[in-house]
């Protein structure tokens, strides 16, 4: 592999193990799995989700829903609120696949009844605790108002919630303790309302091994995995299967400092807090492993402490520092993948291939 | 203006009231403009600069600079550390356009002697406090060898600082404080080994009067500014030109919050922390202001308080929430302008055009 500027690499392997597992773990629950394709944007990838069998997915947004409709995906849930203005394009797709939005409001789903005139699901958005969309589970009024919306061509198919106030969880008994929430609300609305329920954050789809309460399970980071997931407890190094390859540009063995090309417009600014053995807190932008020949070793060293707009600056101790050279390249595991990748033109395969991904117009 | 999904809208009239701004105090000081155009990313911005005179940029990498060079740009400085793997892409480019790297060490100007063909500048990144690339000014034997290490085809240009430490400043004396030392050390430097001096930050470029001490300034964030920049005090919000449109999805009344198509992926993760009347602190990914037919209103009122990857969720007091509604369209000033740019696949200017800008390939 030949890198002269930031690139991500991509491990398949890792990446379809990550997949595997996770389509096990919903096969044992008798779940579907309709993993969330915002984490890697990338039909290729989306490949390798359908040669193992999984034939539907999730999305954030209507572009996204049209890139992977049009490499023949046909069955897709835009889980985001339904954007109205986008009513054009949503109906030009509800035509051509399979397609869900997500309501949360009477007047949304009123503006979805008036301007869709192609067969289209709806699921109704539960806030299970995240507080950042959709209806506290006990307005059983305006649920259920919602649910009788339902009519031939705008179906109500049922309850989908994201958890995404596990990511700030550390430990399994917090996430069990969100989780045994989410299933008593859900399930209740769905012995009251009827529909499915549509459930998954990857912290929770990692951690919990049981998902037998709901019909359709959701993650999306898991494919790819990254640092913060591990600090959450969802995953080993070993199963990050994307890693920043970035020149060392500078040296400064004064302050224990590299200076590498590779920043805030490779990684993004998603940082975690670390506490070192002193108890002093530091911020976090990615964590540096060695590359090898086939992709890099998964023991973790640098700590990526610092992002401008194109420079990170890792910290490494006396003797790490003394085996590097300005020109080495070196990998960085992100702290988010899913913004780390959004940042790409394109992905590099372990193997040397390029990957390629949606991009912004 | 016909807008469905977030969108970042440029004011020409503003940019261009910036650019005038920051050449008039270029001209008084008797110190050339080199913007640096890394805050914009756009040949067709580019030429608001050159339609006022200004005939040289900077940029923050290889890509960058053949982006503009391949539109007539012909005096390119790459304000990043010479980064060896890209030689043969970097001679390719010197022998097209005037081309200065950044060096900071005996073995990268080694390596630029070894393998560059044509002429090329090189200047000596000085460290004024930013410690983030860049020769301590004490080191006077090495930034000797550097200059002495100059020839025919590889020439020696100068001293290029940031002083980036200045974006945590909050008040002018510190700004002027880091100042003075930069004054002192770089011109101790000039008038002992010769050369020019090329400094600038947008916020000492924006607050400080006299560039004359200076050969050179680099400023580039100035052209849009940008919330992070309006707290420093570099900036009134009236100068802020940029401002990304987004369409609420969702409204929560009963906690004070909308949801808006607009989030990480769109504006970047860039915070800053502020505090509210009682002490609180706040963290801060933009501020909303209203949208007008010609652009926005400059008074600024909710707060994103938190973005995932394509939400953006905003705090409005009773009255505000009381006036929006799901299908409006708002607006939110970024935090930082530069890396909110980076992140869109186009502009749209205030007059409803459309502002090609370069994209990751």
């Amino acid at each position: 592999m030949e890198i002269k500027t930031p690139t991500l690499l991509v491990d398949k392997e890792k990446a379809i193990g990550n997949i595997q597992g996770m389509l096990d773990k919903a096969q044992k629950s008798n779940a579907q799995l309709r993993p969330h394709f915002k984490t890697h944007f990338s039909t290729e990838i989306g490949n390798w989700f359908r040669d193992l069998g999984i034939k539907k997915c999730t999305v954030s947004s209507v572009s996204m829903a049209n890139y992977f409709a049009n490499q023949g995906w046909d069955d897709i849930t835009i889980a985001f609120p339904y954007n109205l203005l986008e009513h054009e394009e949503i109906n030009r797709l509800a035509n051509q696949v399979s397609l869900n939005v997500l309501i949360e409001s009477i007047e949304s789903l009123g503006h979805l009844k008036e301007h869709i005139k192609s067969e289209i699901g709806y699921f109704i958005k539960i806030d299970v605790g995240t507080h950042r969309t959709g209806i506290d589970p006990r307005k059983e009024d305006l649920i259920s108002d919602l649910v009788k919306g339902s009519n031939d061509i705008i179906r109500f198919k049922g309850y989908l919630s994201h958890a995404g106030h596990t990511y700030g969880c550390r430990d399994l008994d917090s996430i069990q303790w969100i989780f045994d929430g989410s299933v008593k609300v859900l399930s209740e609305l769905k012995s009251k309302f009827g529909g499915i329920i549509s459930y998954g954050d990857t912290p929770t789809a990692s951690l919990i091994d049981d998902f037998s309460f709901c019909d359709e399970m959701r993650p999306g980071n898991f494919v790819f995995y990254d640092w913060m997931q591990h600090q959450i407890g969802s995953c080993t190094t070993d199963q990050i299967a994307v890693c920043l390859a970035c020149p060392i540009v500078a040296i400064h063995k004064d302050r224990n400092e590299i200076v590498v090309y590779g920043g805030a417009v490779h990684l993004s600014k998603e940082m975690v807090l670390e506490k070192d053995i002193v108890g002093r807190e530091h911020k976090c932008f990615g964590k540096m492993v060695r590359l090898t020949e086939s992709g890099w070793q998964t023991k973790v060293f640098g700590n990526v402490e610092r992002l401008s707009q194109e420079h990170g600056i890792i910290k490494l101790s006396d003797e790490e520092i003394a085996h590097v050279k300005v020109g080495d390249t070196i990998g960085i595991l992100p702290v988010h993948s899913c913004l780390t990748a959004d940042l790409q033109g394109h992905y590099l395969s372990t193997t040397g291939d390029r990957i390629e991904k949606m991009t912004k117009q």
